[in-house]
């Protein structure tokens, strides 16, 4: 395998990336994908009510079960499963045990819908 | 469980979608991300060499692996693994034994970075 000094050819293995932090609702910028964030977070009990006015909001559940509630409804995701809310649509993600969520959110987007309650999103 | 007539909300199982088809290098749109297709693709053998002058390129390996060729290096990605080509970047994607991909790309990109040549997006 060769490798480019200026841009290594490295894959992020999520699993791996996972392993590398421990608190809840705190995403972890792996990668970037044009404008957008690609961050693995780990959550478990209620997030907040929000919603996202300027983007959509992809999840893929990597283990355990999610539940994102909307105002009529739900979804309930499981490992291999993926859900992208609207832009627009008010939302709050459930998990009644720990889960391991894939999450692309456009860069700048605060987690919680509001800057001043907003998670930093950190590079790992 | 609730759901709203209008906007059903259903999760999309990876591993269901990927039963749903058996050609190879032929991507299926699962969901959209803003204004980016969600698809699904299985692949063997190698791709073509092409660029997309206009977009990122991300891959998640599902299951399998992919080594994606670049002009001066390679990276090699196995289930759980991600990698985002960046936007022109040269590429080819090659897998020696069948491999199940989630990729995401603009809406519109053809998928061998030519109109001409590309491979028609169907939605699943």
């Amino acid at each position: 395998m060769v490798n480019s000094p200026e841009r290594p050819y490295a894959a992020v293995n999520l699993a791996h990336k996972l392993t590398l932090f421990s608190e809840h609702w705190s995403p972890k910028i792996v990668s970037t994908y044009n404008q957008n964030d690609i961050m693995v977070v780990k959550a478990q009990g209620a997030f907040n009510w929000h919603v996202h006015p300027d983007t959509d909001d992809f999840f893929l559940v990597i283990k355990g079960r999610l539940t994102i509630l909307f105002r009529d409804g739900e979804v309930q995701l499981g490992a291999g499963d993926l859900y992208v809310v609207p832009k627009g649509v008010e939302h709050c993600p459930v998990a009644d045990e720990e889960v391991h969520l894939l999450v692309i959110e456009q860069s700048g987007t605060p987690n919680t819908g509001d800057i001043a309650t907003a998670t930093e999103k950190v590079i790992l």
